[in-house]
């Protein structure tokens, strides 16, 4: 009884002093949040438990991150070892640390084409400036520099920074922050099951690639620097673009001098089932490969870009005279964060991690693919352990989520969460990003509880 | 013999591979950079050792980042307890875990005034962007959509994000990137040292405030958010603004309701002697205080910013309909960087290490600038841990540094480093900021090895 009594005191102190002195991402602004704070106290393997000692499985997956699930103990240790060997040294200049290096060159290894040199970041945000501001350096640096324009798209997340923030293009994201306009141009989300009523699915693929040509016309492929995609728009909605769409995409973009970013934040480090996806499933060739997120199993914040090396070469054989690439972070090349990746990646090579996800990814989807019986699943859609469920209210179409629709995602989640899975609710969807180590039957108890909690808010709807 | 050997080869291949695979924050892009990267391999207490063992004394403090110098085995520690109870978990939405609830509330304790409201990053510069981005947030939020302006200054670093890159001010940094114009305003640099010739030292406070009332009637009142500034200005050298310059500046913004943002990623965590500087030392009541580097003392990247609570209140009282602060990264609000804070805090606070800054801070001071009797040296500057040695090749007076009072402090640096001194080259300075824990003999062979180089350099120059 003691106990008992002692931990809930102690959770409920928690929350209090969570809503008194944090401000979360996301968090809510207003004078009375009804939201109680969940507070995640310990976790292993794929399972996270809270202040008040519920017992949940992990279906966000941290955010995307995590891979080799909770509680590693040799991620804990490597961490452990480097912080004692070398916790820091600055990176800037000619300035460098063992695990920086031997990440980069795993890291260039790993990368399709000529993507061989790392600039490391301490986020995915980070490193999406960073990319962006390469490009510009790039066409500067090779007298180019009316091209300044960046193409991105509806729906797409890349982070939080001012520029980043800019350049996502999710409608409820857009708050009473100050966003960059004349810099940022915003194409069509590549949505399906969102697009426009008189275009017909076959023909969606066109429409874009057609609406891209002619925002290029527009702006002027003089004023374009480059185009930044995720191969799957992840915090979006998961949304996979028509077959077809990135390597056209890709060929307009090279026709124009256009530069192509790949944002592999979410895409990359196995879950699609390889570490880079950009080749190998959507076929691109990208210039610059932004990574962060699983690159460390989110056990230490880093990101890098991975640039071309051709774009280098460029910048070198215009004879600059000193063409310093002034831009970095403190914690650029972080030696634990990098020995971290380095002994993930290591792991994941050892347990085979990558090929469990090809093999295991497809049964995944093939199970949450059941749940389209229910009337209130508008799609599912995925690939691999990156899949979501998309709720509706109504037949009716609408280009961005109703409010209704939003509804019936966050019961969903409401009764996920008191069965025991946590869900990531975002606007009408529930997201599902496992830890890569998840097996059948996790997955199928994934499933189960959905189907009740589907099942639930049905009856509730009545 | 053979062991001598094996280092040395191991040594050139990761150098080899350092130069193949890595590109640096502030690293070069040209065809022949000569500079042979410097690898740190291990590090314990004030000293660092290369890949060529090399032992030297670490008078940069990491970047100004290491408080409690390297090898700190609590901190190892508490880094590996914490990865594997809870390595990460999201922190979006009413997410939480511990260690950043308990540092939050720690941090609120710590900071001035009602600053009680904790928002995470993962560096400096994304707190700076996020600090930026409440101040928008804030004036459209209150319906004073017109306040985006954002006033900084010349030498100002305020990091490397596309906005962080903006609001720095530094010369020698402008390189072939894109800068933002209309959204930044930049006031002159407090520098006494380089002000304007016909302007006389007593002068030149009032100097600074003139300009900055012309500024702000200028631009208008009704278009500035918000005024950045660094305490002392840091990586643009040290920069000691004249007395009074902070209170008038502030009273100034007051008057004009410009939001105060104090960037104290150096300034704080015990540099000057105090957790936070702003209003011990400057007599300043920010309105938001940006922090990162010392806060983990360099072992996990983490920054914040840590925010007035009546500008809290007055977005709640304006009762929009759903005030979410859509800002925040993945890894915000890290556990495993949280406990490393919380940990360092405990160990500082145990240590009395910001008692010890305070004492031997001025001892610091004092030895160096028996360093100004050297002709070559123009000025000695700074304040407890963070100081600079300003050289010149001429007593003519330049608005920026020459290329030879550059060349004069490269030379000093490359013979502390072969006197086993790390100092920080940057333009004409010598940056010292070493770990907090350095002691007076350690601070004694620091001076010897200065006065060693600077002789030898003269000797050169003759
Ligand atoms: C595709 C993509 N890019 C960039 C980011 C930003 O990464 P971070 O939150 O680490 O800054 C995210 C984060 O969710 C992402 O999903
Ligand atoms: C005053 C100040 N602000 C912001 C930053 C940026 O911090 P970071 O490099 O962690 O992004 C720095 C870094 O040196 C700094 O000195």
């Amino acid at each position: 009884m003691n106990e008992v009594f002692d931990i809930s005191n102690e959770s409920k102190e928690l929350k209090r002093n969570d809503q008194a002195y944090l401000l979360h991402p996301w968090g809510s602004l207003s004078e009375n949040t009804n939201d109680e704070p969940m507070i995640i106290e310990s976790a292993n393997g794929v399972y996270v438990t809270d202040s008040d000692r519920n017992q949940y499985l992990d279906a966000i997956g941290g955010m995307w991150c995590m891979t080799l699930g909770y509680g590693n103990e040799d991620l804990a240790l490597t961490m452990q070892e480097q912080a004692v060997r070398m916790p820091y040294y600055t990176p800037f200049g000619s300035m460098s640390n063992i695990p920086a290096v031997q990440l980069a060159k795993k890291l260039a290894a790993l990368a399709p084409g000529d993507l061989n040199i790392v600039h490391y970041t301490n986020s995915g945000s980070t490193a999406v400036d960073s990319a962006i501001r390469f490009c510009h350096y790039y066409f500067n640096a090779t007298g180019k520099e009316s091209k300044k324009i960046i193409l991105s798209r509806k729906d797409a997340y890349h982070g939080s920074t001012y520029l980043g923030a800019s350049l996502s293009g999710k409608a409820w994201d857009r708050t009473c922050f100050q966003y960059m306009d004349t810099l940022v141009h915003h194409l069509s989300s590549p949505h399906s099951y969102r697009r426009p009523p008189h275009i017909a699915e076959e023909n969606f693929c066109n429409y874009l690639l057609n609406e891209m040509e002619e925002a290029i016309q527009q702006l002027g492929a003089d004023n374009i620097a480059c185009f930044i995609a995720e191969p799957i728009l992840a915090s979006g909605g998961v949304i996979v673009p028509p077959n077809g769409y990135h390597q056209r995409a890709q060929e307009l973009m090279k026709r124009h001098n256009i530069l192509f970013v790949s944002d592999e934040v979410v895409t990359g480090f196995g879950r699609l089932g390889h570490f880079f996806s950009s080749n190998i499933h959507f076929g691109l060739d990208p210039d610059i490969i932004i990574t962060a997120k699983g690159l460390t199993s989110g056990y230490a914040p880093l990101g890098a870009i991975i640039l071309s090396e051709h774009l280098a070469r460029e910048i070198k054989e215009t004879h600059l005279k000193n063409p310093v690439f002034t831009n970095g972070y403190t914690y650029s090349g972080h030696p634990i964060a990098c020995a971290v990746a380095l002994k993930n990646i290591e792991l994941m090579e050892k347990m085979a991690l990558c090929e469990h996800v090809r093999s295991i990814g497809p049964y995944f989807i093939e199970r949450l693919q059941e749940l389209e019986k229910y009337p209130i699943v508008g799609d599912i859609r995925g690939h691999h352990l990156m899949a979501c469920i998309e709720f509706r209210a109504s037949n009716a179409y609408s280009p961005i989520p109703t409010l209704e629709d939003i509804a019936i995602a966050q019961a969903v989640d409401t009764h996920c969460q008191r069965l025991g899975l946590l869900v990531r609710p975002y606007e009408s969807l529930c997201i599902l990003s496992p830890p890569l180590i998840i097996n059948e039957q996790q997955i199928d108890s994934m499933i189960n509880i959905l189907q009740n909690a589907i099942e639930e808010t049905m009856k509730e709807m009545d």
